[in-house]
């Protein structure tokens, strides 16, 4: 089979080190981008190339497209893997690196163009059959139509901005009388944020969950899915904690999801890897949206199908069939994943960023580890906080997380705040464990009280640490610390 | 299910920490055993209590019967898990250990002596119809003796100590003249290294290959086996590589090598996890012994078979019969261990303990590591030289080999000389990864020439850290020969 002889990784941290070991692992050479706060990040030590791509703010680095494409020409690249965020879902950049006559590791351009519009998509699925949520077709033209349109399909409803994302104008109106103000503000944001000021209207779920469909197409009409991973925990409509399979699937209900997810890549002309979210609620489904691109969380769907998804995507860019079929792929036990972000879970998930003073990876039977990071690493205040991927397998659900609370307690991260204490709490969280979950978890009073309570104890143990560093008092403080953290987990 | 409350590990290093795992995941209070050197190690700061048992030799610490017991008894442990080496195949530990009222997690002692005589074990096996070496059925009695058998079974033959273990008091003989100066000599050591100068002799296979097979048995007669694994590349008769399933293995080979197994661990009143070994040669397997504990090699079972099997340890040993039946026992997959000793292997593998001053973990999909040390940790120069265990899990055989080779890639331990460079070698070696292993691999001309050429290599850049720390430039000469180390693995 041939690949390529060597991949561009335009992107940073654990996901361009993931994408690199994908290639590491089929003999592709890999080169390496980097800004100025990156240029001794472990990916690039962990690429057989390095470039320098510009200053500190992801405008002039991580989102300079001109750029990106001139190193990937210069350094012999065959071909770009855009990761996730940045450049992964930007129809622009795709189409410049194939205008450039490299191979873009994703779907085509036309392909991200369209499922980037989030009317556009809705719309195209609707036609095909693709069960959505009701809601305006495209988007609103008057304050008119919008209450129209809401009071057919029945208070609550949700504005969203067409070119958005992350929660960003997003408004919940429970009554008529909200309908105009929520309209204004979410266009003004929409405006301000994307530069299109497009709102349109939906059916809001109450705790509805999030499920979504793992994809894969090659280039001559085959189209699978890797089962199912439900992604119910966020915060601030930002995936925490994720988990393979749904804890609520069904043969039956599997049977219908998978293939209107399949309905849904195949209506897009879909290649390579991607995601079909659904909303849940009430055993109906709804298509959200196709993330078309590699998920933070592939990981939980490569450890319970073992396929690598990230080699499929080498595989299938550089114009190879897909190996297996539908009845090939098979799940075995559980997986989850705790998105270990440099976050303070107390005040509002504000980013913290610093230096890592000891670092200890957990290990042992079903632990994953995917982390950008190391002891000695200053985590730079530009990007995304996320700086580990921690994931558990387990042969039932909870194998997986008592697996998951047992790596937990052994991983020490010292030097900045971690939503690690969060996951502690949630994994013992008596809702969790049952598999009750929902997109608004994490603001319901007694959870976040039972969160609280956990994040405080730890709250204490984290100022002590930082008042001996403050000191001076650095390796002995983190010494006695350690142990204080280690113990502090203990049941 | 009911488990212990409370277990004591009599053990050290990373296989205190997998068995603590274990215990954790499933709630159960874990006690550690630590000796003068051993007071900060990772496997007491992991258990939920740890005592001192004695000074640094192992006779005086982790061998110390009487005191073990004691402290079992003083935590108010219910049972002891020996892991493995030092007590976890002594029949009087574990005699005194269930005279005291305590569980002992492994076999009965009267299995464990009767196992742990290889002239006694290898009869019964003979009775009970499995393939067994030709050889004395018993100790020599007489060169005359020894000389009809030998003449019988046909030259080359080995002559072994009957209580002996780790090669010691091996000798290979070629021809009848050199017989007698072995048998004297076999009895020698015999005699001084295990008080018994019984010995006997046996076929010698030429380059055999060394498969074994993993047994589980509950106390109410279901006795199960968990595939095989093939661990033919050893130094001085200790296995340095393992891989599960062996490349070898055919259905009808595996199921009759399976049913041998069973009926081995059958025949021994076995219950618990147990590890049948065999030597395998143009077709024909052969029992060689059975080892009445848990392996090093476990983990490559546990990546295939999704089983935990210090889990299932503890389920069988604390009364409950096993959950699943034979039919469920299925692999997934290939999974290869390599193990990590800080040991010179450009020395004749003399040991190389001392600090860890950098150390960083590889991660990503399917990679598993089991380790006892950390960054700053110093090791000892008394115990078993064995540090890490790093296990690649692939769809494929080969794409286990290409993970491990990434995993080895990432690996960095620096302070001491490790067997990573020769793993290395190792899993790029055309013979290895064309299977064509057997138990003399490394002591092949061909193959040593190919491994030193690496090695050599390796020992220049880690001769120029060692410089560079020796002149008190610590840091910088680290920071610079993690990048030496990280690029040299490069293709």
């Amino acid at each position: 089979m041939r690949y390529f002889e060597k991949v561009l990784i335009a992107n940073r941290g654990e996901i361009a080190i993931r994408v690199m070991r994908g290639c590491r692992e089929l003999g592709i050479e890999t080169v390496a981008i980097y800004s100025t706060p990156d240029k001794n990040a472990l990916h690039v030590k962990y690429a057989d190339e390095g470039f320098f791509v510009g200053e500190a703010p992801p405008q002039k680095s991580y989102l300079n497209m001109e750029r990106i494409v001139e190193i990937a020409r210069k350094s012999g690249a065959e071909a770009v893997h855009p990761g996730y965020g940045f450049l992964a879902e930007n129809a622009k950049f795709a189409k410049m690196v194939e205008e450039e006559g490299l191979t873009f590791i994703g779907p085509s351009w036309r392909t991200i163009e369209m499922m980037g519009s989030k009317i556009e998509s809705k719309q195209k699925m609707r036609e095909a059959g693709v069960p959505v949520l009701p809601g305006t077709p495209g988007g609103i033209a008057s304050i008119e139509e919008a209450a129209r349109v809401a009071e057919e399909i029945g208070y609550p409803v949700i504005v969203k901005a067409s070119a958005g994302g992350g929660g960003i104008g997003m408004h919940i109106v429970n009554s008529p009388e909200e309908l105009e103000e929520a309209i204004k503000g979410s266009m003004k944001i929409a405006e301000s944020a994307f530069g299109d000021a497009t709102v349109f209207i939906e059916k809001y779920l109450v705790k509805p969950r999030h499920i979504e469909f793992q994809v894969l197409a090659d280039n001559y009409g085959s189209t699978l899915h890797l089962y199912d991973r439900e992604c119910s925990i966020q915060r601030r409509h930002q995936k925490l904690v994720e988990e393979a399979p749904s804890p609520i699937m069904t043969d039956e209900l599997r049977e219908r999801m998978s293939a209107s997810a399949v309905t849904v890549a195949k209506a897009s002309g879909y290649r390579n890897a991607g995601t079909v979210e659904f909303l849940y609620s009430g055993g109906e489904y709804y298509f959200m949206e196709m993330n078309t691109r590699l998920q933070v969380e592939h990981t939980i769907t490569e450890m319970i199908t073992g396929i690598d998804l990230v080699k499929q995507q080498l595989a299938i860019a550089s114009g190879q069939d897909l190996s297996f079929g539908q009845e090939d792929v098979s799940i075995r036990g559980h997986a989850i994943e705790c998105r270990i972000n440099a976050e303070d879970p107390m005040n509002n998930f504000q980013a913290d960023p610093g230096k890592i003073v000891r670092y200890r990876s957990p290990g042992g039977p079903g632990i994953r580890v995917d982390s950008g990071i190391h002891m000695g690493y200053t985590i730079p205040p530009n990007y995304d906080s996320m700086i580990s991927k921690l994931c558990a397998w387990g042969q039932t659900r909870m194998e997986a997380i008592e697996r998951m609370r047992r790596a937990i307690y052994e991983y020490v991260v010292l030097g900045v705040k971690t939503t690690l204490p969060l996951h502690h709490a949630l994994m013992h969280n008596r809702e969790f464990v049952q598999g009750r979950t929902h997109t608004h978890f994490l603001q319901e009073e007694h959870i976040a009280q039972s969160l609280r309570r956990s994040l405080r104890e730890e709250e204490t143990r984290m100022a002590t640490l930082a008042d001996s560093l403050r000191q001076g008092k650095e390796m002995a403080a983190i010494s006695a610390a350690v142990n204080v953290y280690i113990n502090s987990r203990k049941r």
